[in-house]
């Protein structure tokens, strides 16, 4: 078994010999090479440069991660779609004409992968290139969901109240939206596998702001129709959330062969809830990387004690934090590599 | 049965006429009298007022609104404890000084509620004579996790780092901030009783950002303390949270009278967890009152219809935004009033 093997093996929950991590931002600001480069250029100035991009995606390979993830950003197919975006100053990412009604939407152009995103599939290719089979890459894109919720809101939200306006408010406008974000995004999923993305993660990231009935009305058939098709390239997809305790069963059922659980339920329970004929990954709060090294350890092996046998990717339960010891991830990487269970 | 009646016995688990409805912030930004007295005074010149809270804590009622609730803030026993703050224009609460280590949570004092918050006893006082039995009063205070991630982080989370990582990192000084926290919230509580409240709700608010686990070690024992001995007083105590969904169990397990809900968890899914011996409040998604008022009014009725029978208090899942419009809000009020079970 090669590296390789391990983190697709356990996606299609194959037998593996250790267990396989990779980290949510695993290339970002914790990493002092990575803060280097962010000195020099913009976070779009990285994600547009293929040669940059395949850079920044490489650092964290050094700490021994069983995946790489394409460098990029959620955002990207707003500008072409019409909503071009900046990443402000200490305050995430800005939209400058959000989405104020149903004309903002019809605007919205359904675009091609190739025509204003070619610099991902490029980046994409070098990267591919270069990892030379060491470890598979992951590409991804942001759910309709939560690219909406930037779209209409403007950047973060505490209570995406204008969204979810527009989502009660007026509904087939709402399934407008969805159904050009879910053509763009299942487009581009495919474009990136295309490329060379080995395996692909679909971030609904705000879609646990929902509760499970809306989440049937208003999300679901899109998301569904994403992942339906993107299952048929034979690709293992990530489908990934927070917040998400009571939405995973539709989750599931929308699709993925992959289903992200974050920390607020225990692994065993997402494992007794969404059963065995799907793999399961997460769930390490990201502030525990923040403890100490005996508490990281302790955690780390309390998830791989819950999640004996196939089928299960280490990760945390959403994005590394900018601020995490980098030797504590590399502690923690380690310590997953060496886990044996016990009996 | 008078409309003092109603919330009371629905929080006992007695059968009433129709649904009591009663509003978290119900006195807020979102009504122009309250707007009008913020021109003249700050929201913490409003809580230390006795006389300027009474005319807030009143203004809901003319929605006709099945219960008064103190005009406050979680934060005030902060002040007293030694951690003063402010609440910054549009940043929401300041706190100066947040705490860094051990030797700032030594330096809190346990403070008697008299001792720094006797307008709030004050004010209760002003309000029962004023309400003269026509609903009952709701106090109030912020539960021990909610206090002590304002107090660390130093206002406003997204990820809650610091907290957690004291939590996590020194659980010795994590208990002691706790333990002290949970006394002056039960002595704080216990004085709000005293003084006039009927029902006093423990808010919770963040708790939702920690899994059960983390809940049962690191929260359980000092939540438990401060309901246990306040259910000894006879009066009615909400245990609200929000992002709880498996965090329930182990809060009914902790105290309340009545459990909290938010809009995650259909209502009918969270009797079945919680089981017929406690009442339950929740659980509209305060954005649905943004919506058109046919939605308003259908998704009222579909939490009506799933609780069916004794023991649940109609409510939002968290408390209501600021640009809510006021007659949406009439409207929700004058609905749930209305409504009768098919059949």
């Amino acid at each position: 078994m090669t590296e390789t093997d391990r983190f697709l093996r356990a996606c299609r929950r194959e037998a593996v010999d250790v267990m396989p991590i990779w980290m949510m931002r695993q290339a970002g600001r914790y990493m002092p090479e990575y803060r280097a480069l962010r000195e020099k250029y913009t976070l779009l100035e990285l994600c547009k440069t293929p040669e940059l991009a395949l850079k920044v995606t490489m650092q964290p390979l050094r700490l021994g991660v069983d995946a790489a993830i394409l460098f990029a950003d959620i955002l990207l197919p707003l500008e072409p779609m019409g909503a071009p975006f900046e990443f402000a100053k200490g305050e995430g990412p800005v939209v400058h004409d959000p989405i104020r009604d149903r004309a903002g939407i019809e605007r919205l152009r359904v675009i091609d992968p190739e025509d204003g995103l070619g610099y991902v599939l490029e980046s994409i290719k070098l990267i591919r290139k270069e990892l030379n089979g060491k470890v598979p890459l992951i590409g991804f894109a942001g759910a309709p969901f939560t690219l909406a919720s930037y779209l209409i809101e403007g950047g973060k939200s505490a209570h995406f109240v204008k969204t979810k306006k527009l989502m009660y408010g007026e509904p087939e406008a709402w399934h407008l939206l969805m159904e050009k974000l879910a053509e763009v995004v299942r487009k581009y999923l495919r474009a990136q596998i295309v490329a060379g993305a080995q395996v692909v993660q679909l971030f609904d990231s705000w879609v646990g702001q929902l509760g499970p009935d809306d989440y049937q009305q208003y999300i679901f058939p899109h998301v569904s129709k994403i992942l339906k098709d993107i299952e048929t390239t034979g690709v293992p997809v990530i489908h990934f959330g927070t917040g998400t305790t009571t939405l995973l069963p539709l989750q599931k059922k929308a699709g993925g062969t992959v289903i992200g659980v974050d920390w607020r339920l225990p692994m065993d329970d997402a494992r007794a809830m969404l059963g065995d004929d799907v793999a399961l990954q997460g769930n390490l709060d990201p502030t525990i990387l923040f403890a100490p090294v005996p508490v990281i350890e302790a955690r780390a092996a309390d998830i791989l004690q819950r999640m004996r046998g196939v089928g299960y990717v280490f990760n945390l339960g959403h994005g590394i934090l900018p601020e995490t010891p980098v030797e504590s991830v590399q502690r923690l990487v380690d310590f997953v590599h060496e886990f044996r269970h016990p009996g």
